[in-house]
């Protein structure tokens, strides 16, 4: 691969995309898509004429109109366009943690008489946090797995920690320190075996890397859309929940709320849960969270998300490949092997705090992860490849400063 | 009270505000702020330059910033211009739905060996649902109360309920269909005084009626932001915790995230919930969603929640004297007495359902509620005695059609 990174700009079918988005032609070097990815410039001007035509100007029709069905209608885009799901098993809402909630103890309520959820150290603290929490509540054990350095959460991890007593699993298809992508089709098939459920964490993929949810059978899914999906600080997270769980009635959750009632507006007397993904709902959904995720849908469905795949794989091997050359002092965490790679690179150095407090003074911003990580997301759409290459220059001299 | 609308609106010393809102040109008569309030002009275009300056411009360090905190800051705010709350007790985030769920249970956690929650059976169907939920998840009963037709959710009503068992007691402030305002004090007291805490839904009251949480001793308390709040569909709702239940520690949330642990960014093995109202938080803050909100609660900074409440009381007494004078068919379900009733009026006919839909039609927007309900909901600054009239004559036209 040319080290050029104009060649490579110019040669990147995708190229046009950045000027999409806000921000495109500022000098600033952004390396944290996969922490909060850059607004559209489309979201801006939708927003506000969101703002004015359709909360002003509809008021309480919109709820009639669009928005009561949006978190159903959206989820189905998302699934087509990023997730692999068929319609009607996706739906945007709360935030991950809460979805991540109600998706365990779902899972749990699934399993009776199973005592293990089974997840590994290295999954994000939100994720470990929420199970650790249900477990307690519920009487169950956690089981934690030790990952691979050599290959993250793989089969061989999982295989030895599953069992009778086996009710869910729940892992990250990409990890969000050092970037591994897990053999989710595999996980899934083993975890099945022996009886339990698997949940999938994409917010590290979602938008950049596909899944094939329906395809590899996955129980469950979540995920972020602020990342690289654009949505904006704290837009709402999604689950999907396989079809097959939906139509036997064995998913339940616990926040019984009137959106996700069988008939909200009749207000009965007593809770009974929607028929499909309508159960996942609790309160009313966010929908002003919804409308920049609602458009980066839409670019995703315009390029295909195979086509964001492929750019994403040549921007990280481009900074491995400039940090191999240039960097030798660095540790590079992430894995070398594109399939094996998620959309983020990590770099280790022990000096890697103080690093990037100096580089946020100079307008390149990655993020720093504890105890002595870089870690450099790299949104498709919005990153040049002009962009890393300043970045990883500016890491340099502030590495050998 | 003059009926002329003119010379109320020349004498309405809140009248100029009305202008601030999107739609306050519209002939559209508009008779539903208690399900969505109408947006300011301000926060069209403070969120369109939120997306391009403050998301778009400082990207991930916005986090450090600013919105790490603006829950928190933000429930502050609206605390101070509307809840009676002193600092720290208020944080905005999720929907009411989840926040109802991780009160509820933290009451239930507090109160080992007491067996019951108490509700009233026409509280909002969400606040009913998930009482219903977390009492069949934790093993308690509900016990059901029966309201006073002429009253309302009274003490007379609730103290034989109270007892020994009484764990948590779930009113709303201002009843949804009714409009019924509870003596929140009164019902504290005698809820206490059985050594159970109090839960406040304040959808309905929250920046129309003001209230005095910390004066009255609330235990704990939740509200959307939909409303008179103007923040937005879906905008995210408010959760208050008094100050003794997180200095005891007595209060802890199942929904164990990131955000409410001692430390994110440690990111530690195992949650440990931060020091006071933090902990109530779960996920990423909806940032976006919070934004329309702000700019309310700067307003009602200006004004003043009594001065809103005034001009709340005023339209919903034109309301009645209207109907009464010329629709004398017709029920008025709400309270007369303007000390007992909160910021909107319902009225009631067999006919109600297509009335309601008839006026849609004409752009005249009430809302509906079963079985023969019209409900009247005034935005008290965004709306005009003017509107009001238009409406009332639009009811009795579509009456006697």
């Amino acid at each position: 691969m040319t080290l050029d990174a104009a060649a490579l700009d110019a040669a990147d079918p995708l190229a046009d995309h950045r000027a999409r988005f806000v921000g495109a032609e500022s000098p600033l070097v952004y390396l944290d898509g996969n922490s909060l990815g850059r607004p559209l410039r489309a979201t801006a001007e939708r927003i506000r004429s969101f703002v004015e035509d359709e909360w002003g100007g509809r008021l309480i029709r919109g709820w009639d109109e669009r928005w009561f069905e949006l978190p159903l209608t959206l989820g189905d885009r998302l699934g087509a366009a990023t997730l692999g799901a068929a319609p009607g098993q996706t739906a945007v809402g709360d935030s991950t943690t809460v979805l991540l909630y109600k998706l365990i103890r779902a899972a749990v309520a699934a399993h009776p008489g199973r005592r293990e959820i089974v997840i590994d150290r290295d999954n994000f603290p939100t994720d470990r946090y929420v199970v650790e929490g249900v477990a307690a509540e519920c009487g169950l054990t956690v089981r934690w797995l030790d990952v691979d350095p050599a290959g993250g959460v793989t089969p061989e991890v999982l295989a030895p920690a599953l069992g009778p007593d086996t009710a869910l699993v729940v892992v990250s298809h990409v990890a969000y320190k050092s970037g591994w992508l897990a053999d989710i089709a595999e996980l899934t098939r083993i975890t099945q075996e022996a009886g339990g459920w698997i949940l999938a964490d994409l917010c590290h993929s979602s938008g950049v890397v596909p899944t094939d949810l329906d395809g590899w059978g996955v129980d469950l899914a979540v995920g972020c859309t602020y990342k690289y999906l654009n949505g904006g600080p704290g837009a709402p997270a999604f689950g999907y929940v396989a079809a097959r769980h939906l139509a036997s009635g064995a998913f339940t959750q616990p926040v019984q709320g009137w959106m996700g009632a069988a008939d909200p507006f009749t207000m009965g007397p007593s809770y009974a849960p929607a028929e499909g993904i309508r159960r996942l709902l609790s309160g009313t959904p966010p929908i002003l969270g919804m409308l920049g995720l609602e458009d980066m849908v839409t670019l995703l469905e315009e390029t295909g998300v195979g086509a964001v795949r492929a750019k994403s794989v040549a921007l990280t091997s481009y900074v491995i490949e400039l940090v191999e050359r240039d960097l030798p002092e660095v540790g590079i965490v992430s894995p070398r092997d594109p399939d094996r790679r998620g959309g983020h690179v990590t770099l280790s150095h022990p000096r890697m705090r103080e690093v990037t407090a100096a580089l946020w003074q100079r307008d390149v911003i990655p993020d720093f992860r504890n105890p002595d990580g870089l870690r450099i997301g790299l949104s498709p759409l919005s990153t040049s490849f002009a962009e890393v290459e300043r970045g990883v220059a500016a890491i340099a001299e502030e590495i050998r400063r």
